[in-house]
């Protein structure tokens, strides 16, 4: 079945710049049966995990984490660029190839102790979802598993949150291909 | 029902700036009984419409969008700031009140004659909703409705959509309480 979810993400070639293989998840999302492949198989997986929610980064992680929060019957939170949220947040910088940038949620979003499935639709070096675990880690939440559709483990991104206890799932692994 | 919904939206008073009263879905969708509120509506709604795809407003709109789309059993389209899509697009440019903004959407995402529904979280002053229309028009697409969580009537956003000929469907409306 992953096969063919692999299938139908398609693969635009030097974008955004030269040399970079660009994994386009929204021919996927766009599709009917890999769309319900993908939700599918994230709620055979968590079904019984006693997820409180889902927590999405923006914003392709918006688009599986909502309709996964949908199919499991949990709520779902945002994780959004510095600035758009507007109550009160807490934030978490982190590096970019050139330069920094920052994530933010509302303080208010996860309840003490609650569990919760962290989604984004593509892990590469992983400096996103590593401040993403912070911020959840600071509001005490228990993270059940870091779910990606798309893993890039030449980039070393989910290795980085292996090593540091982090669950790790994902649907499809390209390696440079 | 739907005032219920209502009550799960926070306001939050002058944000971004002085003013505003800034309607939070934030607080709608980590609500599990208010998440579902709002995609059982929907689900009610056009489950007999043929719907062939959802199309979302990025970012907010992912959210409702994809949720509704995993709901129907439909494929899920994004409709993004310019640059942000890496295949080949088309946009659509509209004014803001000072300057001006762009949204793009893929060529292929629509097959001629499909039937889409429109959605976002909000409808304002309904710039960002018509741009969105012209480009679901130009691929050919039928747009079954237009359908946002929130009506900010007084701003003629949906007023401006109706007049144009285009269905608006709106879980709630706040009419500057």
């Amino acid at each position: 079945m992953n096969k063919i979810i692999k299938q139908k993400i398609r693969t635009i070639p030097n974008w955004p710049k030269q040399g970079v293989m660009y994994r386009d998840v929204t021919t996927l999302f766009k599709d009917r049966i890999g769309f319900k492949m993908v939700i599918d198989t994230l709620f055979d997986r968590y079904r019984e995990s006693s997820i409180d929610s889902v927590v999405g980064i923006e914003s392709r992680g918006f688009i599986v984490g909502s309709a996964i929060a949908e199919r499991l019957g949990v709520g779902f939170v945002p994780i959004r660029k510095s600035g758009k949220l507007p109550a009160e947040t807490i934030g978490e910088e982190y590096e970019l190839e050139y330069g920094r940038d920052k994530i933010e949620i509302h303080k208010d979003a996860i309840s003490e102790k609650d569990t919760v499935l962290l989604v984004d639709d593509l892990i590469a070096t992983g400096g996103t979802a590593l401040a993403a675990c912070s911020l959840l880690e600071r509001l005490k939440a228990q993270i059940s598993e870091c779910v990606f559709i798309v893993d890039l483990p030449t980039l070393g991104g989910s290795k980085k949150l292996s090593d540091k206890g982090f669950g790790v799932f994902s649907l499809v692994s390209f390696d440079g291909e």
